[in-house]
């Protein structure tokens, strides 16, 4: 098994898409994306990285998947529960597995769902997509949403990864006084982040943002410059470490020699903010209930971006914490809590922390930070 | 300038796609994948890395590129050369962005191509994408291959980029004997490796494959185990590491305590395979004429896989060192030499460099490996 979860972990999912499947009248669902692929295969590799090969998995309404692969995924692919494999030499642009793969659909039979909605990506060609749904003769539409939705709840077996991935976060920000000083660029900062976490059990770092200055930093999305930290700034690190196959997403915030009054005010503030989220977040509660209970706290104005969001085998998916997104919470699911407040004219201080619904109470996937900032 | 490239790289990139646009007939480009939308922007952020949020940059056949972008974006987007910027609270999944994408498509006017070819991806919800073309009433097509013809030839700025990098991986890889030796798990090898990567100056390490055994292993996309390393174990190690947008990829093959005769054989030949390509990658060759050089030195067969890759802002982009790939080489063309050679039933040993085409003789961008396997 590739990704090291159970066959019959693999076969529940495909039997619950298989139901929906029923529900919506489709015959088939085509999957092209690296996380939908994995999600029902179990195939792991970051050969993903690489552009150049499509990758097609099929779901029948009834019976097993079909793998539709480039030859060299074939030994990797045996290793998982997928038996029915099928492989043609990639690439080879004029027919890179599109006669293959319509093969594969007219005999499962249509209609053929395809993910369609929010967040979804299609990773093949147009050209090529085009060509298949042509020669397939099949009737094709959206996958009614059937996996996200299936995506969203998490099993045990995947609440334990993610538990782990934020295990070897929580561990290597525990060591940030090792590489973090007054004079360091945050580039520099950046780079020994990400090798704390390799050392911390990461198997990759997809992810990792973050910025600096006294009076909070000017976004979190920007790649960091040589820019030395000083001392009373305020640093934020944020981080998307991959364990198995699953991410953890979460920041902590330090202050670099003393930490100001505003930034210790905001501080405690954004950990407010995450305990009202965590007391919101409770099966039947909407993802627009857990935003408002945080921007009560944060005074965050609709429309000024989300505060949190689902996360499993990519750093975002699914619901977002914002005041329109409806989305009921259920057991299993698992969301970041991701506070903001403004600290000055285009300043913001964020803090995020991962938990999952339970019954009850949530449960913390993260070890939550106290209200106190810490100073390195 | 986000990713640090002089405004004329830019403006001399959509002056080169526009002469093109007016060859084809068309009024406009619509990119939204991430090395296309940076291409011609300079937008570099890790942030791509969440799916939930679609990023839309307009060429039009004259005139600057309109952004259209979530407002998380906009700080960063100030920075890079782009000017028409228009954001929206995303995500918004009733309308992510794509009203305001159609009214500045309708602006623009069509008709609107699209990277549909070998390799492209189109990064938003295919709902979106209906949605759009309804909305703009528009005549939308492919894109002529417009793009992946530019990216192909780099510019003399994006070669130093490349071979730094390298460099980058060349001085890991000079490093090797800190983290290998007999009795240390593979994954435990996989994760030292991209710290060494990040020490030496990578930004970050979106790849990492590699496999050991006495014979070769046997294939190179499946991720790590524990199984420790053995002497008499050839070991591989490749790597895709990034620094500042570009990437790397090339790997050196090293025995373990001792090497194999047949290892040893086998390395010498993947060398002179790849001196062979070295030889054959000259201007006016074809990706076919290079495969067929270095095949004839390995024994490799048709179809069985291809021995090398353009690379650039992606691991692998554009032609094919395959027996079917006719493209022509011109100078600037940034490839890897990739050959293999079987070591037994279901192994392999493979060797990878990287070279820019150059009017006369192809010039070395990663440190090419002599001909001896180097023991560790």
């Amino acid at each position: 098994m590739s990704e090291g979860f159970a066959e019959e972990e693999y076969r529940a999912r495909v039997a619950a898409a298989q139901a929906r499947m029923g529900a919506a009248g489709l015959g088939a669902l085509l999957l092209t994306a690296e996380a939908d692929f994995r999600y029902f295969s179990g195939f792991l590799t970051r050969f993903w990285e690489s552009p150049s090969r499509p990758w097609f998995l099929v779901l029948a309404a009834h019976g097993d998947p079909v793998a539709v692969i480039p030859e060299i995924g074939a030994a990797l692919m045996q290793r998982t529960w997928v038996r029915d494999i099928r492989t043609w030499p990639a690439p080879r642009p004029d027919d890179d597995g599109i006669s293959l793969l319509a093969e594969a659909l007219r005999e499962i039979g249509g209609p053929v769902g395809v993910p369609s909605g929010p967040e979804s990506m299609l990773r093949m060609p147009l050209d090529d997509f085009d060509r298949v749904r042509r020669d397939s003769g099949l009737e094709w539409r959206g996958d009614a949403g059937i996996v996200a939705a299936l995506r969203s709840v998490k099993s045990e077996a995947e609440i334990t990864r993610i538990r782990q991935s934020c295990a070897v976060a929580g561990r290597a920000f525990g060591r940030l006084d090792e590489i973090v000083a007054p004079g360091v660029p945050l580039a520099r900062v950046f780079r020994d982040f990400q090798r704390l976490l390799l050392e911390e059990g990461a198997d990759c770092v997809p992810y990792i943002a973050g910025g600096a200055g006294p009076d909070g930093y000017g976004d979190v999305i920007s790649p960091a410059t040589e820019a030395p930290l000083a001392e009373g700034d305020v640093l934020m690190l944020d981080t998307g470490a991959v364990k198995a196959g699953y991410f953890c997403d979460f920041d902590r915030n330090v202050a670099i020699g003393y930490g100001l009054r505003p930034q210790r005010d905001a501080h405690r503030r954004l950990i407010e903010a995450v305990r009202a989220g965590l007391d919101t977040a409770r099966p039947g509660a909407l993802a627009s209930d857990v935003w408002r209970a945080m921007a009560a706290v944060t005074g965050t104005a609709q429309d000024e971006g989300r505060l949190g969001h689902g996360l499993g085998m990519q750093l975002t998916e699914g619901l977002s914490l914002t005041a329109r997104d409806r989305t009921e919470l259920h057991p299993g699911m698992v969301i970041t809590l991701e506070p903001g407040v403004v600290t000055g004219p285009g300043r913001i201080m964020v803090h995020e922390e991962v938990v999952v619904i339970r019954a009850g109470a949530a449960e913390a996937l993260s070890p939550l930070a106290g209200p106190e900032l810490p100073v390195i």
